[in-house]
């Protein structure tokens, strides 16, 4: 079992409701910043750490990953998510598939960096940073053969941009929301899923910095219930309000008159702005546009897939059903279908929030120009 | 706690899944009626039994009430549920409720009667088939003042006229249906949810036995898992091919082209149409309506509620927020908003189908129209 990941249970968080404005100790936690108090995924002795996401909100535990077959493990068995998380694991994943290849010649070291790309590439299908991240490490991995330095230079500053492109979109999806209304999210698109801050969260926890909302309805999330777990966690212990609701509660809500904005992220962006993101994301557009409520995708640029050119050419992972009847009895011949993501079509989207500029009606022409042009706020 | 319904295991259904062609005996199985072998509410050796809903689908359990605050406590804990099984329920509670006032003169035992009702009444707010099947037992009660074998009497036609009316209405539902597409439903609306065979599921049953579908969609139903835990559980009794998805997965289904209805049931039809039901009835509503998908809602004449005259006067239940925490280890301090149902406008209704006859975009002049006469195919 050399590829299972070194597990160290951290603290159990009880009491934890008791201590809401003291936040209990967290070896992941950032320096007291405000509004972004955690991170998912972090390089610190020479091992790659990851909160153990499946494990929150009723334990906050660490992993310690310190080769490529655990890390691979970690990302299928959704002990890290999130496409912009899953990405930078990735690239501190490759610091390691470089110390594990025995000392030889660049050309044998880089089919082994090879081999780790594709066991890497293969562990989730649907979210294109993780492809993203290993072609900007192979590509270090090129210019500087055997050097774990200067990959790991690289994969630090593909943590650091993620980090950076998500405090820019929080400023311009924030910028986009008119004050006093709710939003509504689904999913974790927060600190957890990225390398820190957020992409949806991000740009809510901008905006409820700057007191434009009066709260988040948080969807809980179906089946692994994220929204329940990770982003009612998060905002919780930043003190904003939220509530949380099933899922198929959302358009309710809408009806109420009481959201201004549905605010999601995206595992991939199409070249013609289809958006595929996680199970129920397409649910909540077309209750958006029902209800002329506006509907914002808040993606970096390493989420857009120019080679992608449409959504129904984005593969969507089709998980365990035993995922979805949890701990039900059921007889085990029950058929169940558990597609983690769906497509969004681009004309549901109002406006795609990226680090180098916001598309508002997102169509193939826009992105192309996005993506070939230094952009607004290019990080 | 003389309240407290005695509660009888009766067997635990290990192995069922390997006899999937002789299912296990069930002590509330009818006598090999095809596609209709299970009933949630029946009256024997002088008493209520219920099946016990929450712990289905692991173990058949029955519940034996012998007083009117054991079903009151029942119907509020969900053991029973479904708008008609809820009326048939308070039907055979006021047989027992007769049983137990002391003998009096027939003003002290009427007013003991409309104390019970009024207990009654009051247990869950949103379904009037509750209110109106106490209302046809306090006739009788008035007819036929401490006649008990009367008011059995009475309950025992309320709920054949149920399963006779769900047998029509399969009929009239099965009739739309275009063969060779799957159905999509929500909730349970079966044998369970009703005296017998369903309502929405009945025309599931009805079309299943006509071999004119392909499968159903089930959408498990959050937060109490109707569908997952009963819908599939009677349906796979039954051998109907259908397969388990989260709610919030539907859209995906009808974007593929491969859904030709969406059959829901009801807790009460207001006088213009609008239709409150489950939870998540209404997102579905207005994917269908997206999709160019048939929405039809299935329900009796005796949900229909002529003194609502709108959606908005319908009263929707607020249920607790631990029902959606489930087992997460959340912060007390995390808020939930829990409703229990939601209202489709009946401009989003396509087909209403009662035991009377279908209703084609219901609304006010029809709907009254159905309720004053003696219909197409009155019980």
């Amino acid at each position: 079992m050399s590829g299972a990941p070194g597990f160290v249970r951290v603290f159990l968080m009880v009491g934890y409701n008791e201590r809401r404005s003291q936040p209990p100790g967290n070896p992941m936690t950032t320096a007291s910043t405000h509004h972004d108090s955690v991170r998912a995924v972090e390089w610190r002795d020479d091992a790659l750490m990851l909160l153990d996401q499946r494990r929150l909100p009723g334990e906050t535990a660490l992993l310690r990953l310190e080769n490529v077959p655990a890390v691979v493990a970690a990302i299928r068995n959704m002990s890290v998510r999130g496409a912009p998380a899953i990405g930078v694991t990735a690239a501190y994943a490759m610091v390691l598939a470089a110390r594990a290849i025995p000392d030889c010649e660049p050309a044998g070291w880089l089919a082994g960096m090879e081999a780790a790309r594709a066991r890497l590439a293969a562990a989730r299908p649907t979210a294109v940073n993780l492809e993203w991240a290993l072609a900007a490490m192979m590509a270090v991995a090129h210019e500087h053969p055997r050097d774990q330095q200067a990959l790991l230079a690289e994969a630090r500053r593909i943590h650091e941009a993620d980090i950076a492109g998500n405090r820019r979109m929080g400023e311009l999806g924030s910028a986009l929301i008119e004050p006093g209304r709710a939003v509504l999210t689904h999913c974790n698109t927060g600190a957890l899923a990225t390398g820190g801050y957020g992409t949806a969260l991000g740009v809510i926890r901008a905006a409820a910095a700057a007191g434009k909302i009066t709260e988040v309805l948080v969807d809980e999330t179906r089946p692994w219930l994220q929204g329940a777990r990770l982003t009612a966690w998060e905002l919780h212990r930043e003190g904003v309000p939220a509530r949380l609701i099933v899922d198929s509660a959302a358009p309710l809500f809408m009806a109420s008159g009481d959201v201004g904005w549905v605010i999601v992220g995206a595992d991939r962006v199409a070249a013609n702005g289809d958006v595929a993101n996680k199970i129920g994301t397409y649910a909540l557009a077309v209750a958006a546009r029902y209800h002329g409520i506006g509907f914002m995708v808040v993606a970096p640029t390493s989420t857009v897939d120019l080679a992608t050119a449409t959504g129904a050419d984005i593969p969507i992972e089709q998980r365990d059903g035993a995922e979805v009847f949890g701990d039900l009895d059921l007889p085990a011949s029950v058929a169940v279908a558990n597609p983690a993501f769906d497509v969004t079509p681009a004309a549901l989207v109002d406006v795609l929030v990226t680090e180098r500029g916001v598309l508002r009606m997102p169509d193939t022409a826009a992105i192309a120009a996005l993506m070939s042009g230094p952009g607004v706020g290019g990080v």
